[in-house]
């Protein structure tokens, strides 16, 4: 059974409390295994790679060698049948339209003093894409992922991908294929993360890498963090749905077990501000439970993780959404607008009855890769400017360094940075120093 | 003596190898202190900070309380001549200006299919400055760390600055009350980012942690991101000149010396077509270091990575440039322009031969704090964005479901994912599934 909590009732903050810091992810202690296959991959290179790619995905790469080729890629695709082509097509052309929306701003100005001011924006030369191998591999995911970097205008996008048994996935290749991939090697876990941020014989290193994985992918990413840039660390999918009680419950049922079903770690929470509607819609997903095929994962994160919280009114809602910081949220309500407005954080918001969050997933524009774990508080779902970076710059003129030259002479005379004073003060007619 | 290097000269490519490489940074394994200390504050709490700061800063904040009183700023920023505070004043100022310019772009639109699309952004609700003690505590870094979190919008930007055997600095608690600072500290080390991370009875967590630090102070960093969003992590600063011989070369050897006199470990390198003009800047350099305060320290960074690089022409200087990546670029040439608009990977440059690169750590407008250690090949100097997230959002019609819908249905179903497939179908009149 989910939690079901009441707003305002005893007991209802140490409950909601509890809610907020339900430990959901299990903390192996994977730190001295990943710096050790790092130290290792970074000393023997590809050797490295073959070795961990038997023993951890039970598959011999010498012969196959690390690259999967463009002719096995040819023939991946050559399997997926026509409609599943074309979603993937529609969604990538979806996603790609969003993404180039997304401009990071230009500045070049000159200012009263004198003084010329600006940032430019460039893409990154490589970016390095993790794809999990195995049941979550998801296609959706690599369009998800390449997209952006793509639309940045990265040269280079090198994915991974481990092949257990040397199996590849056709829909993963396709992916890969549509969204401008432009290498792919057959290998997955810390091992993949090292090769991409350290390079080895057969592959370049690359300078940003982005992508879910496992315990060892997530630590191996925060290990090599500053030597490349990383994305966030992704936790287990959560949904916060809001919906008043015009809705279908076994819609917004369907909801809650959309991401219910992709971990038993994962979470769903239903706000309302209608006690019946909470239990007509507890009882949907008892039905749905009843012959979906992921009902084992999804009835048990629903059990161990699911909660319903009941609201006086849907205003009441805005705090505790702000204080969950959801992945995802769902506004099945008649003016959503008006709760966005008041929300503060929040990775994406499904808006109205026609917005299932899994539309999101795969084909309404905006990236699926967002903040889990109350992190939407600080950080943002991938995009564009993740494979971007800024230069600012300023020219300053004879005339302009006069005006705004000596305040610095100042300040680093007293921050007892002489070098830094003499070289403003050298240059200026009126000799400070 | 710093390194030479002639481009396209015998071993030229290795030497430059070598340069890029160059491990400046010590390799102090503190990984398992900082998670000790870090244990003990969330355990600890408020009792760990008094603890840690008696041992490591000779001072028992029992008495004084942990927070920094509103009395006792009053009674620092009263020390501070007025000379200074104008132009502390005049570089925040200055700082406001430009980063009040960088103002993320909102999307909201509704593309050919019906469905509305966009993204919002919103400040952090609270931001942790880490401010270092003792000889590194710089007011300028207040400013640059504090202005752009105000000018995000966010409400608590809380500061810590550890205070060895008590002593404030009424510089930088003058840079702080300028800035907008609206909670002060007196602790330092990872026990700091501990208490900005996870809270203490006297302080409450914040959302994002920024500023420059030590290698434990830097390690803590990296141990709580992911709780908490943190900037990236500072190496020793660098300067690559590119200058031609129509400059004064003790100007040159002045904004050479500026990042040297930073840190033994930090390194400055000289790109210039000239070989009479390299001569002339290295004996400026032994000129200027005859009178610098800091001749001990600028020396020895000079010695030990400072480089001459001597091109046949300017043009060879762009891809040496990038391969660099440096954190500040100065081009004290002719045409600044036509080598900027080449140039992919710099933190921030600097144009012209009236713009040393200390005007940028003071006055110019833009942010001091930027990507060391090659990092500009994939980070950013600080900014409002880094105080910001977004919210995607999306909304659908009856209508706009049915065009997008079914594309999603099919492509779940692939990945397995059916409660997901059953969301979106549940809602098409045309029943999929």
């Amino acid at each position: 059974m989910p939690s079901f909590l009441t707003f305002g009732a005893d007991g209802f903050e140490a409950a909601f409390t509890a809610l907020l810091h339900a430990k959901r992810e299990t903390d192996q202690d994977v730190r001295e295994t990943v710096a050790g296959i790092i130290r290792d991959v970074t000393a023997r290179g590809d050797e490295a790679l073959y070795d961990y790619t038997s023993k951890f995905d039970r598959f011999d790469a010498h012969g196959a060698g690390l690259a999967i080729s463009s002719a096995e890629v040819d023939a991946a695709c050559a399997e997926v049948d026509a409609d599943t082509a074309a979603a993937l097509q529609f969604a990538a052309d979806r996603i790609q339209a969003f993404h180039a929306r997304q401009t990071p701003e230009e500045l070049d100005y000159t200012d009263e003093a004198g003084v010329r001011l600006g940032q430019r924006w460039s893409p990154v030369d490589a970016a390095g894409l993790y794809v999990p191998g195995g049941l979550a591999s998801y296609p959706s995911s690599v369009l998800m992922n390449a997209i952006p970097a793509k639309v940045a205008g990265v040269d280079r996008i090198v994915m991974t991908v481990p092949t257990p048994d040397g199996v590849l996935s056709p829909l993963v290749l396709l992916a890969a294929r549509i969204a401008g991939v432009t290498e792919i090697y057959r290998i997955g876990g810390a091992q993949a993360v090292a090769a991409l941020a350290y390079g080895t014989e057969t592959i370049c290193g690359v300078d940003k890498i982005v992508g879910p994985g496992n315990a060892f992918v997530a630590e191996a990413k925060r290990q090599v963090f500053g030597r490349v840039g990383i994305d966030t660390i992704a936790g287990p999918s959560e949904i916060l749905v809001v919906a008043d009680n015009k809705n279908d419950p076994a819609w917004i049922a369907a909801d809650l077990l959309s991401q219910a079903e992709h971990d038993t770690a994962a979470q769903s929470i239903l706000i309302t501000d209608c006690q019946d509607f909470a239990d007509a819609v507890v009882k949907a997903v008892d039905v749905h439970l009843q012959t979906l095929p992921k009902a084992d994962i999804a009835g048990k994160s629903w059990a161990d993780f699911g909660a319903v919280i009941v609201v006086p009114t849907l205003l009441d809602a805005v705090s505790l959404i702000d204080r969950l910081a959801p992945e995802h949220l769902e506004l099945a309500i008649e003016d959503p607008e008006s709760l966005m407005s008041m929300i503060k954080h929040a990775g994406a918001v499904f808006m109205g009855r026609y917005t299932p969050e899994a539309i999101g997933d795969y084909v309404a524009g905006p990236n699926h890769v967002l903040p889990t774990a109350r992190s939407a508080r600080f950080s943002s779902g991938l995009s564009v400017y993740d494979f971007m970076k800024r230069t600012s710059f300023v020219e300053c003129t004879a005339q302009s360094l006069e005006k705004i030259g000596p305040a610095a002479v100042t300040l680093a005379h007293k921050e007892n940075l002489d070098a830094h004073a003499l070289s403003v003060a050298i240059r200026l007619k009126d000799r400070q120093s």
